[in-house]
């Protein structure tokens, strides 16, 4: 089932994506009642998807993310695989929905996308042995890991280079049915392919990400795991179109813009 | 003004210290009418301190944390004063309050006390010039940046290292009226004194740190800022107590615990 968030009117709502560009007048929404946490009817209610602004699927009080998660991304940056993962946050003021405009930040002059599989908690939960990661996810979506690359580089710690306003595009909706060891992730700049790597290549999967950080913290409904990024990272100009795709979730789309 | 946040009987207010521990019959609080960050009024209904649970003075969204603004707490790492501050999270996860047992995380054998002058950001804000920071702090409390000596040495980004449950505690109180410029910070364990440092000694002020991190992300009311630990970092241990006083702020108390 796909779960997206949206806005119409100035009112806020959750929905069950049905049907596709290929259905005939194409996708709608059918609004739900009660929380995507929580219990929850499909109100029989629909939208027409192109009739409503999709929001951020999930609002996380956190995102933590994992850097060199890919040999292949590891290799082009001239760095070794590490020992554990590399394990950093991203703010809930980084995150900015499906469509909306990612302002170039006025402290870099080299801005790189990092297509990724968002996995998003569905409960409150710590310390999540193996065997029980299933249990605590919603579902997945599509991430980009905005990073100032140069201020990554000058930096010892990321939080400027990747934590800045709009740095975190989520969307466009949150995929709860999928098995999520094998998918192809894709990033395309203006229509031209820049990444393309399969989640099969991750040095550490899903599960290992959820056991090794939970060992730490909680995790909150609604929280991100960014699970990082294949190889092929690179600039991003303004004017550019930024699209991540993922098999079996869908696209996600962000013209980077001037700040104003 | 010291604003607090406190739970009795189940509900949770804030109110206005008045009194301190010289006062006959102990401090009070006046409940608040209203929330800090907007308009309040004191209701004139007042509690006697100790009859009630005081609670990490906000809920900061994120924690934004410098690292390396003390020449002789750098020169103590091994460490080089960096050309820009060193910026990182703990996630609101890690918040607790005055009182608050912090568990002795699993994964690490080397856990340290940082004492830190916190600020508490009062108002939504993003590019704040240097000449209107005043006017986007709420005030400041007392705050320990908890961390896994062990783990930071061996992990380049500090997320686990830093982020753990109960890595942060903040308290007891916000105090509104403060010149921060130049306050005793202090950190003892079991009552002996650890750190002895002053806010004057910073290498970036509390100015430099809101326009450096404003320049990249906005930041929300209650969101914190932790200002970096003075020289005299070292180990704590289950079951040893440890306080962090800032001068014209108050103490914030908290035990380290073996986790259940």
């Amino acid at each position: 089932m796909r779960i997206a968030r949206f806005s119409l009117d100035g009112n806020v709502a959750f929905g069950v994506v049905e049907g596709d560009a290929e259905t005939e007048g194409g996708p709608v929404l059918d609004i739900i009642k009660g929380h995507p946490f929580a219990e929850f009817e499909r109100s029989g209610q629909k939208l027409p998807m192109d009739k409503v602004r999709l929001l951020p699927p999930v609002l996380p009080n956190k995102i933590v993310a994992v850097g060199r998660n890919y040999a292949e991304h590891v290799k082009e940056m001239g760095n070794e695989v590490p020992d554990t993962p590399v394990v950093f946050f991203k703010p809930s003021t980084s995150v900015c929905g499906p469509h909306d405009p990612v302002g170039y930040p006025s402290f870099s002059s080299e801005v790189h996308y990092e297509a990724e599989l968002a996995v998003v908690i569905g409960r409150l939960c710590k310390d999540v042995p193996r065997e029980r990661v299933k249990d605590v996810i919603l579902g997945y979506t599509c991430g980009n890991d905005i990073t100032a690359r140069d201020v990554q580089r000058a930096e010892p710690q990321w939080a400027r280079a990747k934590g800045f306003d709009a740095s975190c595009p989520l969307g466009p909706w949150v995929e709860t049915e999928l098995d999520a060891s094998d998918l192809g992730v894709m990033c395309t700049v203006n229509g031209e392919q820049r990444q393309l790597g399969r989640t099969s290549e991750m040095i550490r999967s899903v599960e290992d990400l959820v056991v090794h950080i939970t060992e730490a913290m909680t995790l909150l409904p609604g929280d991100v795991i960014l699970t990082g990024t294949p190889a092929g990272v690179g600039p991003l100009n303004i004017g550019d179109e930024v699209a991540v795709t993922i098999e079996g979730i869908g696209t996600l789309t962000n013209k980077v813009v001037k700040r104003d």
